[in-house]
Formats: structure tokens, C-alpha cells, sequence
């Protein structure tokens, strides 16, 4: 039982509490390793993954972590075309890893069931190691994030994002490099934790009366433009879209006005040209644009900057740069007078299909 | 040459002949066959489905014809995993499918290129028959769409759909009965179109100050609720976002009022309860509803109805269900005075990648 608290401290204090939940899920990292030896049995390997909200957000993720780390393919699979339409896909050499923070959503459950049934091999990962999705896949991962009471994830995520690079980082037989970079990570985490504080603090109160906002990320950091996206909508009740710097380009640039503001995270990897480019058009197109990532600086004329530690590789950038995002939304919604504990219409456990 | 329009009329004339491309489409059904029968020998099969706009949402339609159609995994790959970070992935198994209307999307014929010296099957759909991406692609397809000038794509958009999945039926040995159904896909279009203009135009005067929206769909609809969003978005500067059923539940939903209208693709097909049971939720939400597709009359409580005529199969649904969306998003931007024939800040072939 906790004691009752104000609005949104139970979201921030989650916030907060990240890179312990990070330590605590690299304790578990031999775990990960007998799942990744299991994996690599099955070939030639295709990683489905599946979660909703944001554990399909992980998910994203977890297309660039496999195929960086692993030189796998993973999808995001539709759970509708098994669960929903039937479909009769060849799963025998499949690999699912489902996300799932309460291990109760009941379609990644079933999708996990039909998926078990037709010969793949099942991982769930979840921070509730005794839950149906335990007890329907064949191998569980635990999230070891510690209880999450808030209705909006933080911790959750972030180590889902840690438990998918270390399950690629396995296969590829790289578990103690993996296991020291997200030790390095949690801990660059908690240095920056206060600065990122007070440096949302200053931004948020500009945001009181928007109503809509794109999230610009690319390829690895996509997961994260979804994800802050996602903060935003659910705790501050703004239309906040996630898009790829191509999307952007591809529609979306045409509806930009001034008072449309356009966050862009800007990490330095392969693919930071192409938001720099996407970045330069909203800010053309007479949009307010928001800086973050390790490679603000390189956005021209950004209104706000809100600075990422760099990380200790690319893979890792994701674990920090959602970190403001969580942090502008508890400030936001703090300052729009909303409880991000508690967001209207939703519950922690989603049991809608 | 073709002489001047008025705003928008370029637009709205190849709306209305969407039923006749459709017909110049089956025409090619045997170039169709012939790049199945190739496609059957690789094995097993996964699909790669890459592209940029409008290319896109058909590719999201993709993962469904081919998952029901022909019982193969297709992904909407990460054109940036492979062409940007480099990965490694083996593609000596995979079928490439990469839509592009004017064969010149930069990035795609990149990935094209890349995945044909990976050992992939690759194969250009494009109303381009003579372009990079025809050129770089090892097999081509013609979309037989006929000249599109519009920069918001619609016509073409239609034939990828039926592109796609006279490929899928292909594959399945259903040439003909695929074909047949397009043909007569393209009968209920034609028939209905007028009665299509109408209903959107009493609908879309009551949306000339609406700046946000949702647009719900799911599995088989889902690339048409992105689709519409894109109209909407590109013609009218409003920030229509696309969600599943799902993932409105799991976030989106906090962020309702009576002033952000939901538009749901209800059509008659196994993920139609979920829509049903969304658009519940968003009305208890306060938002006002559009019911749209062939079973729009299960959704109750809607403030408008778009109806569609009954398809074939279910996989023909998307065919006449995008219909309303593109000649609503037309409507809406001549009420708004702007030009869906040139958007701001858009051309017709993107260079941005």
C-alpha cells in the first residue's frame, strides 16, 4: 500500500527511478542469454514482435536492434491478421517476443497462444513474471522494473528497450559489452536526470494552449518519436502525431503553421541528415521546432533545445533521449492542471482488443 | 499539355476516374502472373513491401493481402535499417514489392538497389514504366494508372491496392476470380461515386474549422485509415492522425473533446468489433463521429454517415472505402479555399529522404 500522493508525482517518480530499474534488469542478464541461445537454434531467424501502446513503441525499437546488433529481420506483426483474420502463416522458424508491462493484454496473449500452436518459439517479456502471457509463452523474460502504478509507462519502457538490446546483444554472443553499455547508460541517466528537469521546466509553460505537434524521429530513434508522442497525448490531451522525417516530407509538412510545433530528436547516427533536412522544412514551413537528442546542435533555429548526454553507442541513444519527452509531459501536464497519474478514459491495463 | 483547372479540379477529375484505372489494371493481369510464378519459386517467402506516402499505406494493406490471400509473411520493411545503417540482413529468400508511383522516390530504388545485389527478388510496382526504380528492379510492374498530375495521390493509390493484391492472388493461383472481383470493385465505385460527392458535400462544410482528427481502422482498413488521414492532412491542413482501434485505447483516447471529430472505417470483416467498440469509447469520450465504410450503420451515435457499397470479399473493401476520404478531403479543402492540386510546400515527387 502507498500513501496517497499529489498529481503526476507517481509518474514522475517513476521518471525518476529509471536507471535503478536498468541496473536492476542487467542483474537478470544470464536469463536473457538462455532465451538467445534458444533463438539461435531456430533459423534462418524472423523476430516478430508484438505489443500495443508503448510496447509496440518498443517494438519499433527492436526492428533496428535486431537487425543492427543481430543482422536478424524483426517485424512489428499484426496480431489482427492471426488473432482476427486467421491467417495460416508458415511460424516454424519464427521468433516472437511479446511486449507486455502487465503480461495481460489479452490479444498479445492470444496472438502468443496461436503463434506457440504453430510451432514458433514464444518469449514473453514482462514485468509481471507470474501473468497469462507468462504462462502462455514458452520462454519468459522479466522486465525487473519494479511495480509501475502510473497509468502513463516510463520504466516500463525504458527497459523493455534494454531487454530487447540484450536479447539481440546475446545472440550475437556480445551479452557483457551489452550489459556495460546500459550500465554506462543508466548511469549518464541519473547524472543528467536534474538538468533535464529544470530545462523542461522552462519550455513546458510555452506549450500550455497547444493543441496539436508532430514527434520527428528516424530509424533507430522512431520508437522514441512514438513514445514521446504517445507521454503527450495520453498526460497533456495534445494531438501529438509521431512521423519519420520522410512522412513528414511525404504530407504532413503541408498542414505546419506557427503555431504547430514540431519536436525533432536528433541523435548522431547514420540517419541525423535526414532529420536535420526534416527539420530545416518545418522550420520553413513556419513551425516552432523543438531540439532534443545528443545532436541538438545540429538543428538550425530550433526556439527550445532540450540537450541528451551522448551515449555509448547508437543503439543505446534511445534509453536516454525519451527521458526529457517523460519529463516535458509530467511538466505539461502538471501545467495544464491534468493528472498524469490518472489520464481520463484510460486504465493500466488495457483489457480493449 | 492540359489547359488550367480551377483549385482542386485536377484532383477531383482523377478521383472519378479511379473506376476506369482499375479497369486499365486488369488488363495487365498476366505481367502480374508472370512476376508471381517468380516470386513462388523463391521460398520460404517473406515479402518486403517498401515506400514513402501514400506508397506506404498501400504497403500496410499488403501485410494483410498476402498474410489472407496467399498465406506469406509480408513486412512494411525499414527502408532505413538497410540503406542508412547498413545492416546485414540475408534477403536471398525475400520478395521485394517497392511502390512508387513515379519510380524516383530516392531512397526506395537506394533499398531496391541494395536488396538486388543482396540476392533479393525484386519488383518495381510503378506507374513509371521507364524509371530508376523500373531500371533498378529486376521485375517491373505498370500500374496502368494513367497520368496523375494531382500532387495528393489518388488514383494511384487505388491501383497499388489492386496491384498488390492481384500479386497476392497470383501467388495463390486466383488470377482470374482476383481479377473478376476487381472489375466488378471497380462497377460499385463507378456506380457510386455520385452519390459519394454528395454525401461528403453536406458533411464537410460543418469541418472548415476542425484542426484536428483521428482516423480509426483496423487490420484489412487500417491502410485506409492512413490514407485518409493523408488527404486530409496534405489538402487540408488538418492533423488527421491514423490509429487502430487498439491504439486508440491504449493513449490517443485521454485527448478527446466534442471538438475532435474521429472518423471510423467500419467494414464488414473479422477486426469490425473492435471499430465498433472504439467508436463507443470515443463517443462516451464527447468526440463526434463520421461512420464510414460498408458497415457504418454497427456504429452507433455517429453525428455523420458516409455509407460504401458491399465489396466482393472483404480484401476489396479498401478499394471503395478510401473513395469517401479522398472526394471529403477534396470537399473540405475547396471550403476552406485552398488547392488540393498543389499543397503548400509538397511536389509531386519527393526528393527528401
Amino acid at each position: 500500500v502507498t500513501a496517497p500522493t499529489a498529481h503526476g508525482e507517481t509518474f514522475l517518480a517513476e521518471i525518476r527511478e529509471q536507471p535503478k530499474a536498468l541496473l536492476r534488469l542487467i542483474e537478470q542478464a544470464s536469463v536473457y542469454e538462455e532465451a538467445a541461445l534458444a533463438a539461435v537454434e531456430r533459423g534462418p531467424h524472423i523476430v516478430r514482435l508484438v505489443g500495443h501502446g508503448s510496447s509496440d513503441n518498443a517494438a519499433s525499437y527492436g526492428v533496428y536492434a535486431f537487425g543492427i546488433a543481430s543482422g536478424w529481420t524483426a517485424l512489428r506483426d499484426s496480431i489482427s491478421l492471426s488473432v482476427y483474420y486467421g491467417a495460416k502463416l508458415d511460424l516454424e522458424r519464427s521468433i516472437v517476443v511479446a511486449l507486455s508491462q502487465s503480461g495481460r493484454t489479452p490479444d498479445v496473449v492470444a496472438y502468443v497462444e496461436r503463434a506457440r500452436e504453430r510451432g514458433a518459439l514464444t518469449i514473453g517479456v514482462t514485468n509481471e513474471t507470474d501473468s497469462e502471457l507468462a504462462r502462455a509463452a514458452e520462454l519468459t523474460l522479466p522486465l525487473a522494473a519494479g511495480p509501475e502504478r502510473s497509468v502513463a509507462a516510463s520504466k516500463t519502457y525504458v527497459n523493455q528497450l534494454a531487454a530487447i538490446l540484450l536479447l539481440a546483444g546475446a545472440v550475437a554472443g556480445r551479452t557483457s559489452e551489452i550489459v556495460d553499455q546500459i550500465g554506462r547508460a543508466a548511469e549518464s541517466m541519473a547524472e543528467a536526470l536534474p538538468g533535464f528537469e529544470d530545462a523542461v521546466a522552462s519550455v513546458a509553460g510555452a506549450f500550455a494552449y497547444v493543441g496539436r505537434m508532430y514527434v520527428i524521429g528516424r530509424g533507430i530513434e522512431f520508437a522514441t518519436a512514438r513514445e514521446i508522442a504517445l507521454k503527450l497525448t495520453e498526460t497533456c490531451r495534445v494531438a501529438a502525431e509521431p512521423l519519420t522525417s520522410t512522412d513528414l516530407a511525404h504530407g504532413p509538412i503541408a498542414a505546419l503553421d506557427p503555431l504547430f510545433p514540431v519536436w525533432t530528436i536528433a541523435s548522431k547516427d547514420e540517419a541525423l541528415p535526414t532529420i536535420v533536412e526534416a527539420a530545416r522544412r518545418a522550420r520553413e514551413a513556419g513551425a516552432t521546432l523543438v531540439a532534443s537528442g545528443n545532436a541538438h546542435s545540429e538543428i538550425d533555429g530550433a526556439a527550445y533545445r532540450l540537450p541528451v548526454p551522448a551515449a555509448p553507442s547508437t543503439l543505446l541513444s534511445p534509453l536516454l533521449s525519451v527521458v526529457p519527452g517523460q519529463l516535458f509531459a509530467a511538466a505539461l501536464a502538471s501545467a495544464k492542471g491534468l493528472d498524469s497519474d490518472h489520464p481520463v478514459g484510460l486504465t493500466k491495463v488495457t483489457l480493449a482488443q
